[in-house]
């Protein structure tokens, strides 16, 4: 089965184009099939603040009221998506931008209200794999967004790291698929201070012991339940680690089953 | 030939959600390969004012800054087309945003500086008649906003009118291709305070005659020039009216050699 890379970068690489430009060259350079999941950066909450729209955060997640998902929509499918595409189309990689709603790419539904309403975050509901295999079929590299849609005229703010990879499961019928979460720290640490502290891998069953261990930050537990649900479904591995393991033998940690 | 019908719609439109509606359903309903282009609106004057971007105008056009066109980035590849996109999949319309550095689906330069430098303003350099004829080909509607890219990075600023006519250009010689100008009066009036004088039929010939009557509106002008320029370069007929004729039975002005 022909390899497929899906890489997300988190957005604190976005902001500085000292970083970005090197990572895009690098995910430029990969051969053979690729997607860019792109989240939105801090500058959300700046623009937000400039325009008066007040930011509202439940248990550590931004309540999406319709004047935030309007700001977002611009920042995240417009400002920060073009300019990555335009970035790599400079650089020979014939990126496409994409939302969820563009051809239909990715369908959510609103987040049922439970204890907390929040607002218009939506939950992928189904990932156009057809439309995916197409693009790559035509040597495109899509670069999505963490925007959605209803399909039902309805745009929706959706986790970034959860598109990766609910498009990383779609995609495992048809392509070994290695999903790279790119961010800020070499990996998965024991100790966030200590460089040498970096778990290189983790499979189930050491993913059990370090929960019972309590060895894991709480931030980045969802990414590592993202990538167990993506490696259940048929993804081949998920790596978590700096930008530039995408195309450099640098450590990172490595997730299979 | 299968005809082509590319729809623009101005910003006065965009900004009215009970005109943008029917439009689109209008839009959606349309039988055949189509393609929409769109304005801005004029919400980039208000985001720039409560974001502090000083807007310049020269000879009556938006000087782009560098600040300027990240803010008008984020409005139109973002909020706009993506609010249109999302609205036309739920019309089951297989609607697909674009940019002009989407998949290079338009290439341009820096307009030159003469007396002005409008900053980054580019004039298109070349359609990607291809990537458009292969979209239409799968039924899928191009929703393209009006930032274009030099294909090195760089995104620019490109008047949405401009843009509709060299779409219609590069796809003239695969299509029988109809332009149609929407905005908010019923065509070229030779008064435009009195809806009874619609110009109902302009010609080479009677072009001539009204420019040298002075009944042409200078706003009207460089519609006019675009649309003399698409159908020399193949395009069979621009149509300019109110956004209901192309679903509807009512008067507009026809262009036509």
């Amino acid at each position: 089965m022909l390899k497929l890379n899906i890489v997300k970068i988190g957005g604190a690489i976005i902001e500085q184009e000292a970083k970005l430009l090197p990572f895009l060259q690098g995910f430029a350079a990969l051969k053979g099939p690729k997607i860019l999941v792109h989240g939105g950066g801090k500058r959300a909450t700046a623009w937000a603040d400039k325009l008066g729209i007040p930011v509202q955060m439940k248990d550590g997640r931004r309540v999406t009221d319709a004047a935030t998902l309007e700001l977002i929509t611009g920042l995240y499918a417009g400002q920060v998506n073009k300019s990555i595409v335009a970035h790599l189309q400079g650089m020979n990689c014939n990126a496409l931008g994409l939302s969820g709603a563009d051809a239909n790419a990715i369908q959510a539904v609103k987040r049922p209200v439970k204890a907390i309403d929040y607002g218009f975050v939506g939950d992928v509901k189904q990932v156009n794999n057809r439309w995916f295999k197409h693009l790559l079929g035509q040597n495109i590299s899509p670069v999505c967004c963490a925007i959605t849609h209803d399909k039902n005229g309805q745009l929706f703010n959706t986790n970034a790291d959860t598109i990766t990879a609910e498009i990383g499961k779609a995609l495992a019928q048809d392509f070994e698929v290695k999903i790279s979460y790119c961010f800020e720290l070499p990996g998965v640490m024991k100790d966030i201070n200590d460089s040498n502290s970096l778990i290189e891998k983790i499979n189930q069953a050491s993913y059990q012991q370090l929960l019972l261990n309590n060895t894991i930050s709480a931030g980045m537990l969802p990414k590592l339940h993202n990538a167990f649900d993506a490696l259940q479904a048929g993804v081949k591995e998920v790596a978590i680690g700096a930008t530039n393991m995408i195309n450099q033998t640098i450590p990172y940690t490595s997730i299979t089953l």
